[in-house]
């Protein structure tokens, strides 16, 4: 998506050879022209969708803005920490490794909102290692719901998570695709 | 707003007198063409605005939504983590008391973000105490930008949290208002 392509290149910074920093219009300040685009262009490569699966928080944006696409399905976002009005024995859950933040979650979605009727489209802002993607696929398998695909902002396509994604059988969308960050360097596809 | 408070009224549950669970279609799974008319009827109240701010995880969808409204103006969210790519000497920092999950949140907002020229619309999904509105405030106190008002989907208007930030001189707006929750039922204004 050209669009997004020009503001990486404007706006984007990277930090040694891993790290992409986009907060100036993607995940802590968000260009809503720029998410509105976003949506569309992501939910026009799918078809037959019936709901949306997010991950917060950056997550969050993106999967309103294609539900919003896709003739205003719902979108449910898993969450990260477990508050006290959430009942742990009526959810799906998982564990994810952050690669920003080093740590890893537990991620959990209430079952009344996955069925084994849903048709998932799973969207995200980046697509790195693969390991919120392949939580969120986890979920919607223990909820024996359908993945159309996962949909995402932008892959660092040097980290290996559409491989590990694709080998599963998925398919994967990307607005944009960063080849390799290199000496400080953002090389797009 | 009719179309949230009959949402309310067939699907949100009252725990206690206290808490209310709306994570249907406000705060998990969300009903993005309630989002969009809650963005479309927030924006509505406000003039003037050049920035939105909210803060993570379940203000965003509603941040982005009233932003683009307003004619796709940015929209920040303030962040409860910190991650290693945040430089800790570049943000505005406020705690904020979660009522909800019963801890205080170190909320901060890089500082690229928030300038002397902005005019703020807070936004965020619920008021209770306005602890987390109150946080917002001070941020962009900070940062010398003007707040224009606080906006939210659902007030619950037995917690205080209205007056609280009148008091200081802000307008609230909300897309909906509980006056209290009493036996598991909720009464709505």
């Amino acid at each position: 998506m050209q669009e997004l392509i020009d503001l990486i290149n404007k706006e984007g910074h990277a930090i040694g050879n891993n790290i992409l920093k986009v907060d100036s219009f993607i995940n802590h300040q968000i260009d809503t022209k720029l998410l509105n685009d976003i949506g569309a262009f992501l939910a026009s490569k799918f078809e037959g969708v019936t709901k949306v699966l997010t991950i917060e928080a950056s997550g969050i944006a993106f999967g309103v803005s294609v539900a919003s696409h896709l003739g205003f399905i719902p979108c449910v976002f898993a969450k990260k920490n477990t508050s006290k009005i959430l009942d742990e024995k009526n959810i799906y859950r998982t564990f994810v490794e952050s690669f920003t933040h080093g740590n890893v979650n537990l991620v959990s979605v209430d079952k009344r909102f996955l069925n084994k009727d849903d048709k998932i489209l799973i969207i995200d802002d980046f697509l790195a290692e693969g390991n919120s993607a392949l939580g969120l696929i986890d979920l919607c398998n223990q909820a024996g719901a359908e993945v159309k695909g996962i949909g995402v902002v932008l892959e660092k396509g040097f980290q290996g998570g559409r491989k590990r994604i694709e080998e599963l059988g998925y398919r994967v969308e990307a607005a944009a695709t960063i080849e390799k960050i290199e000496n400080g360097k953002i090389i797009l596809k």
